[in-house]
């Protein structure tokens, strides 16, 4: 049985995406990858909707946040973290384990971020060097509104770097790197991008860069210079993830064709679809509807019923694979992933199965019992 | 034209193995993914000949060696490096960037490291709390013998880390990490193990484990014991580059099935078949031939024709893509690979190719000029 896989990421790969990521190797020092690397890097660039350098580093999109860290701060520095749900979190987590000094700025799950409350709590930090901001948070189903944080923080701090983690949400929604003067923009492979996990993308504005300059962060992997230099050769300072290139490559010519507001569109009709699929079955919604993610739907779980017998009946009998919660909401929600290669009768399917799956455990929507 | 990729990596992909990458994502966080780390892992433990650990990294092989700084030692630390090449000076450096206080013993390129001159250094560093060896260096062709120096050096310093980068000859040659008594062997999935560029492989001894839980370097990406843990409930993390994790399992029951000690005889027989194409051309291997890598082969370019209108002829004329040589070697060698999906027709094929294009390039090989 081939399975509707329906979670916030690794997400399905168009078929040919898959064709290509079997492509014999080529030399990576090569006349074939510099071009090849041009070209993802030119596209990357109209979906970051920026004319910054995007950097491409092999790793997982969490190596986003290490790149981030070592490459723009010195140990000590202050910086405001405003995580919104376990991502956001690890986020802050990474920037203590390097020295530096993290504030939160708290703000309940299901919540997006309060601009007036970011820029109060930077009022109260005006030694504050960065702002470490979540595009999507995946384990709450909560999107940030970036626009209208970038521009309150900017508000009252012009030069402050504002580093955003939009690996689960970039390409599927709108985000402007350049209008809306963000410093450091990163994804990864595995989300939007159709494209199987292990490369990172990192967007770095001029900004960035100078505080770069000014960072002795020790660092070899992550080296922002180091990348920038090989790249102006059409290369990268070590072996590149080549077959995800490929697929890459691939994906964003399919992407480029689809356009960017036809894609930010579909993202939302699929998101909307589901939302409302749950809410007619009498669910309730994890995040605040008002800003409730494009990307990935968090769903409380019936009382009675376990997120894991859901999850578990889902995979077993009908072949979609949801995810459950995390850290402290384990067992008590449910997400859907709805981004990538998605359309609706996917998530038609899914949210029919999930209807199947809980009636088959014994739930009862309080519509129908109230009928 | 379809390339014959005799580069020291990435290798070419077998046709099971390229089918396997495009195959449907699944959930890392679920069943099918704890079942295939497992059986990864194992397959892996076979290769390395050891019962130790071996944890996996979304990274290229160089990741390795910062894994093995940031993990097993503290700044200041004295370690004694012995590189041969390129690669090995780069594993140096990267102890230097994390604050290690790093000795060299010095070996003339092309040679092998001295296991008598490397117990000399130690003997002037009782301090070291590590050494740093290749087992293959891909700059200069040479191949250590890693059982004669780890003999000798746990002779002088029983309890010392003796870390190994292995990238480009795990699996094609012998390398014993129990028997031998070696703490780290690091490895990279482009090379011996036939799988695309991405993914890490880094075997951790008991030793090494102690010394990772004294070191209190900052890390969070290459933490051993995040990976360690994660890896108990069958996960990564963050992300696995999971079509990497498809490909290495198929190539890693392909080379079982074969066995390792038929796949280091074939590796023998290309590589000898290749020296002795290269000498019977009147060409000069760069390696001491006593020492000569059984995974890549570097030769010294004639007088007249560098090693650039060598590769692009055998690129533009031939399909046939060799490399040449790095840093203090540029121009003066071209490299072929032998290792990982490679056998005897295509090492014939590259060696015919090269004849061809050095006779067209105006080429006499000292014995016709003799004759």
């Amino acid at each position: 049985m081939s399975q509707n896989l329906r979670i916030p990421g690794p997400t399905p790969i168009p078929p040919q995406v898959a064709e290509a990521l079997g492509r014999p190797m080529i030399n990576h020092r090569g006349p074939e990858f510099a071009a090849l690397l041009g070209r993802v890097t030119e596209q990357l660039q109209y979906f970051f909707q920026t004319t910054n350098r995007i950097l491409t580093f092999p790793s997982s999109g969490s190596g986003g946040w290490e790149a981030t860290v070592v490459n723009l701060f010195n140990p000590g520095d202050a910086v405001l973290a405003a995580p919104i749900g376990v991502f956001g979190d690890r986020f802050a987590k990474v920037g203590e384990t390097f020295g530096l000094n993290v504030t939160r700025v708290e703000t309940e799950w299901g919540q997006a971020n309060d601009p007036q409350a970011v820029v109060e709590a930077l009022s109260r930090l005006p030694e504050a060097k960065g702002v470490f901001l979540t595009q999507n948070e995946t384990s709450t189903g909560v999107m940030n509104d970036i626009q209208a944080l970038a521009t309150a923080i900017r508000g009252v701090r012009p030069d402050i770097l504002i580093c955003v983690d939009a690996v689960s949400s970039l390409s599927c929604v709108d985000l402007q790197m350049d209008a809306w003067d963000l410093d450091i923009v990163l994804t990864g492979s595995q989300k939007g991008w159709m494209v199987p996990p292990g490369l990172a993308m990192i967007g770095v504005s001029e900004r960035a860069w100078k505080a770069h300059e000014q960072s002795r962060m020790p660092r070899f992997y992550w080296d922002f210079t180091r990348v920038a230099r090989t790249a102006d050769k059409g290369q990268t300072p070590y072996t590149p993830p080549v077959n995800l290139f490929f697929g890459l490559d691939v994906a964003l010519a399919m992407m480029r064709e689809e356009g960017r507001e036809a894609i930010f569109a579909r993202h939302q009709r699929c998101a909307e679809l589901t939302r409302e699929r749950a809410v007619a079955m009498g669910l309730e919604l994890y995040a605040n509807p008002a800003v409730a993610s494009n990307t990935v739907t968090a769903i409380k779980t019936p009382e009675d019923i376990g997120a894991k017998a859901i999850t578990k009946a889902l995979r077993e009998r009908e072949g979609v694979v949801i995810a459950g919660g995390q850290e402290r909401l384990d067992g008590r929600i449910i997400r859907v992933g709805h981004l990538g290669y998605v359309h609706e009768p996917e998530m038609t399917a899914c949210m029919d199965a999930l209807e199947r799956q809980l009636q088959a455990l014994g739930y009862q929507s309080p519509a129908s019992v109230r009928g």
